[in-house]
C-alpha cells in the first residue's frame, strides 16, 4: 500500500527511536504479557493517518490486533478514540511514539487544510500543496492534504512540467524553455508557466503554455491576467496566500490556489495513547 | 558526518523528488552549463542546517563549490545570504527544492528555540526537547534544538531510561518498574520517574529515582514538589509548557524544562534561492 | 547522473557476475599490474550506453582512466572503438563482461530503433516506445530509445493518464474512468484512452480525452479515424506495428506510433574488449 | 526461493514502473473491488518464469489468489491460460505489466532455447549458455535456459575457472595462468583454457587442462583438435555458433556447445492478460 | 524482535554461504520432499541463540516447524537435542551450516561466561563486558553473555560516557574532559572515567565522576583506591582480569568487573544436526 | 577491493557501535583538531587486516592519512607498529575500536594458522579452512586463513559440490547423489564425497567420486583408505584434527586436511590503539 519511499521512512524512524532496545520497556514488560491500548484525540482533529499507525506496530509485531475506531478524514472531538490495539505490551509501548508522531503531524496537516478548504464555499476553485513539503514525507502529507479536502499539485519534478523563474532566467526566455519542453516532454504531460507580470504573461500566452502561474499578483493583478487568458490556460495563483483572502480569490473565478503552508507550516495535533496491562476484551 | 539514518533520509528526500528525472530541468538546461545560485532569508531567522544544504548539492554533483556566508546558529535578517553556490545550472535548478526544505524546517526549529531560550534569563535550568519529532529526522531535529540554544533529552528509548505513566500502569507500580530497571540497566544510566501526583513523587524518592519528571503540574504544584525533593533528584518539568510561563517556572529553580512543541509544532521559514547563468565568480 | 535504480541494476550486475571474487583472474593478475582496453564494434552500430561502461569500470575501481572515443548516437563501423581504457589490469578483466553486456544491449536497441526512424521519412509523426522494457532497465532502454532518435512514451504508470482495455472493462466505460481520472489527477497531466474501435472512439471524443490511442486497427480503419477525431485530439497509433508498414502510418498525419519492439525484441550488437598489459600510453 | 539480487530485480522492477503510485488505477478503481486475471499465450511458446509472476503480485498483495494453468518447461499454444488469478482488481491492473514482462522475456528464452536443443538429435553434446545474459538477470535467463533444456555454463566469475585469451595475453601464456590458477583455486574446480589454435590447444593439454574451449575454429579445426585431445580433456566449443550447425557439431563429439545468442539475442514472445470484474469463480 | 542490524548480520551470512544456490542440494533433493531435523549438543554446553537459529530457516522458509528442546541459558549435556525441525528437506540441509554457526558461537560466548560467573560465589560484583565484541555481532553476544549470567556494560558510543585514556591525553586532562562532557550529555547519563593512577584518581574524585574505571591495577592497588574513593563513585575494574583472580576481586567490594576475554576470545562449542527424510513425526 | 556482503559488515560494524554518535568524543573534541594514531601490538602475532582497518577509518573520514607499518602475513613483536594514522582526532578516537576489532579478530586466526602450518614441514599437504566461520565473516575469515599459510576450501554452498552425510541420509545413497549432482552441475565443478566408512569408500570409487573426504578416522584406517583410492581421487581428511596430529597425518600422503579450528576457534590476539593530539608528523 505504501510506496518504497515511504516504507523506508517508516523504517528509519522505527530504527531512530528503538535503535539497539527500548531499554526502559524491555527491563519493565517481558515479551509474554498482553495489553490493550487506546488511541485517542486530546483536541478536535481531522484525523489522517490511520494505516499508517497500523503498519507501525505491525512492523514491529505482526500479532497485534489493530481496531481503526474511525477513518481517515473524520472530524472527531476530544476524548474521540482513533484506534483500539491488543496484543504484546512490550510492543504497545514500544511503538506508541513513533505512531503517535506519525499520526498527529498528519492530522495536523489534514486538519489545518479543512480549515483552508471552508473558505472556498461552493466556488470550484481548487486549492492544491505544492513540494514545500518535509523531506522524506511527500507522499504522506500529499495523502493528507487530499484527506483534509484539498487536491495535488504534481509529486515531484518527474511527472509534470512547471517552468519557474529560475528556469527562465537560465534559459533564456520563457519562448525557448516552453519550446524545449514541449520537444522533449512526452506527450501525457501539460506545459505549466510561472509569470510574474504582465509581459510574461503575454509571452506565456503566445506559446500556448496549458497552465499559467500568476506569481505573487494581488486581487486586482489576478482579475487583469484572467481577462488577459480569457480561458486559454489554465490559471493558478501562487505566492503569499493567506486563509483570509481565499473567498475573495475563488470569486475572481481563477482554477487553482496553490498553499505552501499547508505542508511547511503546519502544526502538528495532539494525540495521545493510553496502554494497560490486559484485562477486557476489544 | 551524519548518521546513516539521516544519510537515507537525504536519500529518499532527493529520490522523491526528483525519481526518474527531473523533466522540467532536463529538457531546458544541458548538463553543461554553469551557473550560480544564492540561498538568503526572506525573514529574520537562526539558520541551521547548512552542511544539510551542502550534502543535498554535494550528493547530486560532487562538482558543487558551496561557500557558506553564515554558521549555523547565526541569526540573519531578511535578504541576508545562507550561501552562494557555482556550478552545473542542471544540478542547482534540481536540488534547490529539497536543500531549501531542509533548511526551512530546520531554520524554524532553531529559529523557536531561541524565542523560548531568551525567556530564561539568566536562570540555569535546561530547555530540552522531547522525542516528539517528525518521524525520520530525530537527529536533524535535535540538533536544531541545540543550534537554537536549547538541550537534548535522550536521542530515544534505547541511551535513556525513563518510566512514564504507560510504564508504571502496566508494570504493578513505580517501585516495581524502578527496581527492574536498575536491575537490568548498564551501570551509566540514570532513572527517570514521571510523576502525575504527590504520592507517585514519594514512591519515586523512596526508590531513590536519580531524575523526576514532574507531569502537568501548575506552578504552586511545582514549587511544592521541590520542596518534598529537597535536591535528591534532578526534576523535570514537562506538559503544556507555554512561552509565557517560562521565566515563572525557570525562576521556581527546577532543573529542566521539556518542551514538544520545539519540534512538533515549528512552523518553517522563509528560506529562497535565486539561481542564474554563470557570469560572475563568487 | 543515472537515477537510484539505475544505480542499483549496476549494483547487483556487478555482484551477480563477480560475487565472492573473480577466481580466474585474482588468481593470475595482481593487483598491481596495470593494463589498457579497448571497446569496439564488431559490426556497424549505433552507440548507446558509454557512460554506462564507465560506470561500471568506476565502481570497481576509482582510478581507472576511461576515455571515450565516439559518443552515444555515433553510428559506427565493424573496427571502430567506443572507449579506451588504462589502469588496473586486474580491474579491466572483472569488469569487462559486465560492461559489454549493457553496452550490447543498449546499443542494439539504439541500433534497432534508427532502423524505424529512416521509415518516417520527413513525416513529423513520433515514433515512442512503450512499457514493454525489461524489467530493472526502464529508464536505460528508453534512453537508448532516444538516442537511437525516437521520442519516449510516459517513463511509468505514476507520469501519465492512460486508460487501456482492462481499464474500461473494471471500470464501467469511457466516460466513467475519464470523469473519476480528471477528478483526482493533478492539473498537469493530460488524459489518453485506449480505443478498440469507433464507438469507443466516439465515447472518448465525447468526453474529451486529450489523447487517443487507436489498437491494432488497420490503416483504412486510422484513416476514418482521423477524419471522426478531425484534431480535436493527439492521435496515437499501437499494436501490431511493423517496420514495412511505418511510412504508411505516417503519411496517414497521425501524431504517435508506439512500438513494443524497440525494447521487447532488440537483438544485442556485437562489442567486444581487448585486454593487455600496459606498454603504451592512450 | 529466488536469490537476494533476484528479489532486488523485482523490487526495483516494480519501482521504475509504479514509483509514487498508479494514477490511472487509482483514479478509477478503489482498493475494495475484486477482479479475476487470465495471463495467456499469444503465440505458441515454452513458458518460463510463472513463479516470478506470481510474486509479482504477491509483492504487492498477498491476498491475490494465483493459480498456475500450466508448468514452466510446458509448451503452449495461442490462446492457453498461463495462470488465472483473482483479488483485488487495483492490484491486478498494477502488476500486469511488470509481470507480463518477466514472463515475455524467460519464456523467449526458453522458446529459443527449445528450438536450438531439438538440433540436437540423440547426441549427449550439451548446449550451454554463457555470461552474455542481460545484466541483473543473469540467475534467471539461466534458469530459463534450463527450462527451455539446455544447462548452464558457470553463474558468475566465482564459481569456475576459464582462462580466455585476454588472461593468457595479460598473464604471460597459457602455461603460467595455468599453474597460477591452480595454486590458488580450491580443490573442487577444474580449470577451463580458451584457445584459438593448434599450438594453444598443445599448450593447454601439456598443463592437463581439465576443460578445453575451441574458440571460433570451423568444423575441420574441431575434428583434428578433437583427435589431438584424444579424450584428455572435456571439448566445448564456442563462438558464431548458427543453429543450422549444431547438428554438424554436436556429431563430431563435442562435450560442450556455447551459445551466446539464447541469452542476449531472444525476442520477448508475445503474453497478454485479461483482467475483468469479479463475476465467476475461478 | 531482533534489531535491524541484526536482521542484516543474518541476510549477509546467509547471502555469503548460499549465494546464487546451494549447488549440491539442488542437485539432490527437489523443493518438495519433506524431512526432519534434530540439532544437539556434541559436549555440555549454555544454550544460547535458539531464537536465532529459528530465524535462520524461517528466512529461508516460512513453513519449516521449529520446535525448541531446550531454552536460552539452559545446560545442556552431549546428545541433547537444541531444536528439532521439519519441513522441507531442501531447506534443512541449506540452512543447517549457517544455524549451527551462530548457536556454536553464541553458546560458547554463553558457556565461557557461566564459567567467569561461578568464580563469584555470593559477591554482588557484576561481571560485565566490553566493546571488544565480534564487529556485526555486537547484540547478539551481549545477549550471550546476559544469558551467561553476566551483565552489560554500554552497548556502543552512543548510550553511555566514558572517558578513557586516549580522551584524557587528547583534551587536557580529566577535569576539563568531564567538564565538557558534563555540558552536553543528556541528563540521564552518568560520567565514566579511566583513571591510571592515584593522581588521576583524585582528580576524577575532585570533578565528581559517577563511575571510575581502575585500568590495570593489582589488587593491593585496587584495595586502596577503594578506601580512596569511599562509597563517593561507582567502582569498575579493567584489564587483565583472569578467571582464577575473579573472586579475590569481588571480595574487595569492587562493583563491576568488565571482561573483554568474554566475546573476543570465546571458542565455539560443538553442535551438530542431524537430517533425515521425513517418517515420523516430531 | 571488499566484496558486498564484506562492506555491509563493516558498515553494521560501525552503526552498532557509533549509531547516533560518540557521545564522550563529541562532547570533548571538536572536528577541527588533527591528533595521531599508533596500532600497535601487544603481544607477538601474524598480522592480517590491515586494509580493513584502512577502510573503516576511511568510511569514517576521507581524509585520514593512514600508513602501513608493515603487511599482512607479517611476523611481528610487542610493541611493533602496524599503522600509523594522522588525521581529525575525533575520527581517530571513533574509529578505534572497531578498528582494532577486526584486526584483533583476523590476526588472531592468521596467527592460530601459522601454527597449524608449522607442523607441516615440507609435506605437500594442503591445511584448509572450513564453513565453519563466523556468520558475516566468510570472506574475511578465509583471508586471514590465506594469510597465515593455508588454502581455501570451497566458499561456499555456491562453487563447489560436497555430498556430506546428510546429503546421503536423504538421496537414498552415493551412487544416486553423484550421479544427480554429476548431471546438474555445470561442466567446472569436481564432485567431492564424505564417506564414514569403507563401505561408502568403494561406493563413492565406484562413481568416480572426483575428491573423497575421510570423515572422522584414525591415522590407520586413513592409510587404509588412502591404499583403497590408489590414487584415483583427491584425499581429503576432515574431524577431530588436532596441531599435534597433523604432522603424522601429513607424512601419510593424503592431499588435504580440514581444520574448522582456525575459524570457529580462534581467540582474538591483544592489539591496542594510542592516540594524542597533533605534534609531531608520521
Amino acid at each position: 500500500m505504501f510506496s518504497t519511499i515511504t516504507k523506508r521512512l517508516i523504517e528509519i524512524a522505527l530504527e531512530e527511536d528503538i535503535g539497539a532496545g527500548d531499554i526502559t520497556t524491555d527491563s519493565i514488560i517481558s515479551q509474554d504479557e498482553a495489553g490493550i491500548g487506546n488511541i485517542f484525540a486530546k483536541e478536535p482533529l481531522i484525523v489522517a493517518g490511520i494505516d499508517l499507525a497500523r503498519y507501525v506496530f505491525f512492523y514491529l509485531d505482526k500479532e497485534i490486533n489493530f481496531k481503526p475506531a474511525c477513518r481517515d478524514g473524520d472530524k472527531i472531538e476530544k476524548g474521540d478514540s482513533i484506534a483500539l490495539l491488543e496484543g504484546s505490551l512490550n510492543t504497545l509501548l514500544k511503538g506508541e511514539r513513533t505512531a503517535l508522531n506519525f499520526l498527529q503531524r498528519l492530522s495536523g496537516i489534514a486538519t489545518l487544510t479543512r480549515n483552508y478548504i471552508k473558505e472556498l464555499g461552493n466556488n470550484s476553485t481548487r486549492i492544491v500543496d505544492t513540494r514545500k513539503t518535509t523531506p522524506g514525507w511527500r507522499a504522506l502529507e500529499k495523502y493528507a492534504v487530499r484527506i483534509g479536502g484539498a487536491y495535488n499539485h504534481r509529486m515531484g519534478l518527474y511527472d509534470g512540467i512547471l517552468i519557474k523563474d529560475n528556469h527562465i532566467a537560465c534559459s533564456g526566455g520563457i519562448k525557448k524553455a516552453v519550446d524545449m519542453a514541449r520537444k522533449k516532454a512526452h506527450h501525457l504531460l501539460k506545459i505549466e508557466v510561472e509569470v510574474q507580470n504582465f509581459d510574461e504573461l503575454h509571452e506565456a500566452l503566445s506559446v500556448n503554455a496549458d497552465v499559467i502561474m500568476l506569481d505573487n499578483m494581488n486581487i486586482e493583478e489576478i482579475k487583469k491576467a484572467l481577462e488577459i487568458i480569457d480561458h486559454r490556460a489554465i490559471v493558478e495563483v501562487s505566492g503569499g496566500i493567506k486563509k483570509e483572502n481565499i473567498s475573495d480569490l475563488a470569486e475572481t473565478g481563477i482554477d487553482i490556489i496553490s498553499i505552501g503552508a499547508l505542508t511547511h507550516s503546519a502544526k502538528a495535533v495532539d494525540i495521545s495513547m493510553d496502554i494497560t496491562r490486559h484485562n477486557i476484551c476489544i
